[in-house]
């Protein structure tokens, strides 16, 4: 097995507190130093386990690393690159754990001057709807599926050790170009947020949708659709601004596609076509439930929050 | 406590089976005839012991019932109405439990030439995804809400007895003007409905989603959120086809609240206004954990499908 001396994670909540539970638990890391912004947190990490040491000074944190994970929310992310370019030899692996990864690409071409060859983007698609180093568990990432998004410019041995470092975490991990997994994750991921913020906001925004004028009595009717379909809704609100600005291009062209969807059956119901109506319903059904399909032959597990 | 005769329940399927059942273990009904299209379903029923008698007859069927549920789907019971209307006399109490009010209290009007005094039209807020008789079970409505839609035509006595007999199912009972349960109900069910359809047949319809032009490479990396928020496009096309006609014009005007804030949304993004962004995201998220304290503060159970 592929082993390593020391891993730097930056940032060590919920993602990276959790993959430094693992590595050291697996034995695919001697040694886990984190890096963060907030001295408290990291000592929590250290006294929890987490971590077995820790420095507010990043170039300090990575020295000696063989891998660095950057675990920060998605925008800090670009910045903490760019304080990377100057600090980390070409002999240091770099790797994260964002939710988009075309931002940081051009983040990385910029601080950089190129797209190093010791950079492997990737992104674990796990998660829980609590944060913090006190939520990281040591099987987070088992059975889930982790995309890695190398480019051209990747060397093979960079690509090797960070599938081996998700590996040795129960992972599954796949690879695919940084643009496709932006576009699957705003179709799957970031328009559906979009869409749960959307109409909660517009249903508690507007007091002409009950005649009571009482948003408290919309949500006093609603059943178990309506709480399953906006449950995402209840999502950290920085999190989401900071991907839907990182993943702006991708979630606008998706916007636009269910924008067109939504127009098309307004205007099928409006004017009472119900062969359009039903045939949309029905496609529709037969996708979501070729999705259950999937789901029920995947291990169950490998479905969690984004 | 009060209890009748005879209910005559049209179409007994998990809605009018469940009735039926609870009707007749808690007492409040002597006997339950049922009345359907297909007489094998109505064979089933009554081997079951849900139903004591059956008749494919609609006047037998009704003669003699102290009430008479129309359980049909949505816009049959508009069909059934008119045909109750010759056969019917003011002493029998009629009642439903479609999803949607507007479009019968219209055709019972057209098809009585007023609003029957002896009419309570009425919503249990319950359901399941499976459907039919053999899914029915007797505490199906057992602390969930019915929402009955009395006129200012209605009589006490009527509005007494549908009351009398949801509460014996151990129902909580309220009462709403029909617009107002159309309007709610077009928010927190039809409408949520409608996005996810539209969401996933976009995403089944565009290959260009996906770089791969794969369906099936979008769902295999799709995570919770999506399967949360999509389920309710597993629903039954032709009951939601129904529904989307017979509230037509809430419908509407819900889908267009909806798109002002989606555009809004995609201006914000697509402006990199951080401030909207994030405002509509954190107005968003308090109205969904308000949702979620009342819904804590409710008995779990009474939140079901509708």
């Amino acid at each position: 097995m592929t082993t390593v001396n020391r891993i730097a994670i930056l940032a060590v909540g919920l993602i990276g507190g959790s993959l430094a539970m693992a590595v050291k638990a697996n034995g695919f890391a001697r040694e886990v130093i984190g890096w963060g912004r907030r001295e408290s947190s990291l000592e929590t990490a250290k006294k929890l386990g987490v971590i077995d040491s820790y420095s507010l000074d990043l170039s300090e944190a990575v020295s000696g690393a063989d891998i660095i994970v950057i675990a920060t929310p998605t925008l800090i992310a670009e910045e903490v690159l760019q304080q990377l370019a100057g600090i980390v030899g070409p002999d240091t692996v770099i790797t994260d754990a964002a939710s988009v990864k075309g931002n940081l690409l051009s983040a990385a071409k910029n601080a950089f001057g190129k797209v190093p060859a010791n950079l492997v983007l990737g992104h674990p698609i796990a998660g829980s709807e609590k944060s913090g180093v006190t939520a990281a568990k040591v099987d987070l990432y088992k059975n889930h599926r982790v995309i890695l998004t190398p480019t051209e410019e990747t060397c093979q041995q960079a690509k090797t050790l960070v599938t081996s470092m998700w590996k040795s975490t129960g992972a599954e991990v796949v690879s695919m170009p940084v643009a496709e997994h932006d576009e699957i994750l705003a179709a799957t991921s970031h328009l559906p947020h979009i869409l749960a913020y959307t109409l909660v906001d517009a249903l508690a925004g507007h007091s002409d949708t009950s005649s009571s004028e009482n948003v408290h009595n919309i949500f006093r009717f609603a059943a178990g659709g309506f709480r399953d379909f906006t449950r995402i809704a209840s999502s950290d609100p920085k999190m989401w601004h900071d991907i839907s600005l990182a993943n702006r291009d991708a979630l606008l062209r998706m916007i636009d596609i269910f924008s067109h969807g939504l127009a098309d059956l307004r205007e099928a119901i409006a004017g009472e076509n119900s062969e359009a109506i039903f045939s949309s319903f029905e496609r529709a059904k037969a996708a979501r439930d070729e999705f259950s399909d999937i789901l029920a032959k995947q291990n169950q597990s490998t479905i969690t929050d984004e």
